[in-house]
């Protein structure tokens, strides 16, 4: 079970991108709406009651969330900063240079699949189909390169 | 009544620009150390149970202190980023680009004696002592400025 | 009363976001443009005049109108820096990097909501009224986020 | 058990903030030094060969390390940028910026302690003792901070 | 011959401005797919395969592609950072701040045109046409430009 | 004399903005397109025969036009850094971080128009007609800011 | 006659910078201690009553200083951007990023002496004797390069 | 030969990384200072005199140094930008970002060491000698890794 959280439904494109992936593999997942600053009681009861194994939290400017629910729960926590202003460099500090004790795993900017594929490489500890499906998603993107490869070899020969 | 509060002991020296300020000015004020993220009950603790008017929050690297008291008040927010990796463009980051409707008040990087002076600022509306020793302040300020021109001014004569 | 100045008339929009917070919560406000650089009298002579306690200054680039306002008054001033070239990053810049003794309560880029509810914070202090609003402010706030919870929850169900 | 890949030497003492946590959580861990630009083969060995569940990769300047173990295994890849030039942006940006399909999981500029913790939190998801352990430490760090706090409150009583 | 290899089939624009630069000089060239960190093999494959004089490689992101290819050969890499995310800064930092022992020669970002006369001014150091080339195309860029010159000298008589 | 000189006939809108004003205050000059890379003996040719009493020149990406033209002549020499990747602040920090001993003055980012001026405040020193002109001009941008002023004043009146 | 303001006297070092080269010029200047936000009627007073033809500016943080000193006259005023916090970026774009109408000839960071020179060119137009030292000075520039350029070429023979 | 230009007697350090390389590599070089700016004739005469293959160019702050020297020769020029101000964000943008025509080929902020590499390789693909010497090159850096990995790896046994 993955539990991710955006900091508004205006993030719900990224979260998407996170989802099309849990589906893919066949993963349980809730996905939540809820704000750092305008709910923190809301995101406490969600994380509190979970019982996912793995947080996705996805946010944009001063991304609080990521953290908060980082200080909520000793269970991995996965940040995707969203880009808002400037470029998205403000979600990613505030998401990434968390103090010495509260670790949050920070992808990169707008990049909800590899927040998704992260949660799975983790679950994937404990359970042998994720993990071989997961060796079965890289042998596809591996596929889609070597078409690309073949396909732009030929266009300049 | 200002409730001055830092994420870590390190920010002391930050948090002592802002004691001194209002030392001077004889207004009552209380200093804490609680995190956003080890101590997250702390911070509630506190916001909620202190009669403060204004609250100064000091932090660094991805300040989430400051959004984080925020959202537990509708009692104006100081935020001081204080410099720590990044120049302090983290901790700046971080305080300052809050979202749509829980505004923090960031003063610059490292400023601690802002954050008092501002809190006095917004306490001297109602309080006409403070009002009229922030104009005394300012025109010490003037003055010392005065004096250093004219001293910089013979040097080169 | 709260005086909202803006640099040019090209920050309108971001004005506007101040202002209907400010309808909203049925306090008076003035709204001016006056240019520190092109207009420095009219700039003095407004914050010289304004009976306003809380004082918002709106400007983009080299954004020098809050620390002008800021010199002139020892009322609350806020900053709200305005994107419009390298991303606001020197309106940012500009208007929060303020030297010791001269504050300004910079909030995020073309955050002008967030502006008048700091300047509502501030008046709330002394007017129970717009206490009680601010209160009844972030409990709609909570509402429209948990109603987007609810709807998301759902589109995932 | 989790393998520590350091890029260079000079990287020990990032290292050792995560091996004083492990060391403290009486985990088993192997510390590595290996270049993805200089030794990629011997990066291929180790990744290839370990039983580690959980890497933790330690670079700087254009950080590819984490990448490239990345790029060789489904387990979880911690990333941990360090500080060398241009204040340890280039090596954030260049762990953190993974392209879609092969995540890496980044925490803050040299920040070892919490690529530990992070590993930590992945291995107490199947380790009840670890898990247990979490709580403990997490309940440490709190009570540090709420030292500090007496300590400071009673300085500025 | 030169060998241009991209991190992914959306980097098609950038290499083709540097294949019609190498089209004009009548140079061989082949050009390739082959991602860091989703083909790690086919990157070795190509690279070792090659005959090659002189790699370019174009890459967004956390752009590890063009350090890959320097670490497999001792042939000189030149990198092409590709705007995608930050104005392109991630790609530009992880192509430039390579570590002592393995350097990349980066272009400008989204340059591909700049890469390939790199490339033709490596060749030429060998090859007397294509020097003469070289010579040749900076003067029409000369020419191109006083044409732009008198143009515009008498739009503004 | 004004000479203005710009990197590619890409800066035409540029350097129309410094061209309307320039024409506006009935001052003559001349405008060239010369690449300090493509054609360096062009700049220099322009340079030495020119008779202009101050120099603007105009360029992005790495803006090295006003530093060669410095470099060429000991008359002031105006720098307007223009964007075109990275928001301009490549072109601006080539311009701006000259070494000692060859000043740039440099103006903001595509701000032609302020070159114009500066040059014409250079001009002024000596040409009285210029010298009240630009009174007359700051004047004129001073009524049409107290235009907008009681213009937006009473839209929210 | 040159006016050299300073916004603090902890600018001293980098005014020395520009007074050693003024000395040298034997050009007639004053040295003042003003601060834009702390003594702005001061700046008013310094600048409405200075006989200088041009002003230099120095200021760290929000550098103010430039921009105000340009709003009082329309004489030709250099910005010397001085590093205090971030490297000197936020006291750079706050001079340089000035709005259309206002210009500020801004020079490198802590670049006092390059002030100093751009203001002799400036007086240079005017005046002979200033115009053939200057020519003088890159002489000496030059011969100190050659001179260094000797040094080394026989160090490494 | 190899032709390495710094632009400041101050960038020696960085340029005997680059020299100790060479002489390791037994490969003819000189070493020469010339300033873009102070000495634009200097820089001309030495690349047009030269007998070089390879120019590597040397400078800090606005490094204009590397595009003059490109804008005289069709030979591959090297840049290595010198932290001064900035962190070198300043040198490595104006090295970098060459305009379309005249590509720079640059290294990392102060690797003095890899643009002698870069040199080497690029001579390499004519001189079997010093492409055999670059393979041990890497062996030997390849060895030093490993002896590195043995010593840490036993450090935490």
């Amino acid at each position: 079970m993955i539990c991710i959280i955006m900091g508004s439904e205006s993030d719900l494109k990224i979260a998407e991108k996170a989802t099309n992936v849990l589906k893919e593999f066949d993963v349980e997942f809730e996905v939540r709406v809820a704000s750092a600053h305008r709910t923190p009681d809301l995101v406490e009861e969600i994380v509190k009651n979970s019982n996912a194994k793995v947080f996705i939290a996805i946010a944009g400017l001063a991304a609080h969330l990521p953290g908060v629910v980082a200080s909520l729960t000793t269970k991995p926590v996965i940040a995707v900063p969203v880009e808002s202003k400037l470029d998205g460099m403000d979600a990613l500090l505030s998401a990434v240079q968390m103090p010495p004790g509260i670790p949050v795993a920070t992808v990169g900017i707008d990049r909800g699949e590899n927040a998704a594929i992260l949660a799975l490489e983790i679950l994937g500890l404990q359970d042998e189909k994720i993990a071989e499906k997961l060796i079965e998603y890289r042998k596809k993107q591996k596929e889609k390169v070597m078409k690309s490869d073949e396909k732009v070899r030929n266009m300049f020969k």
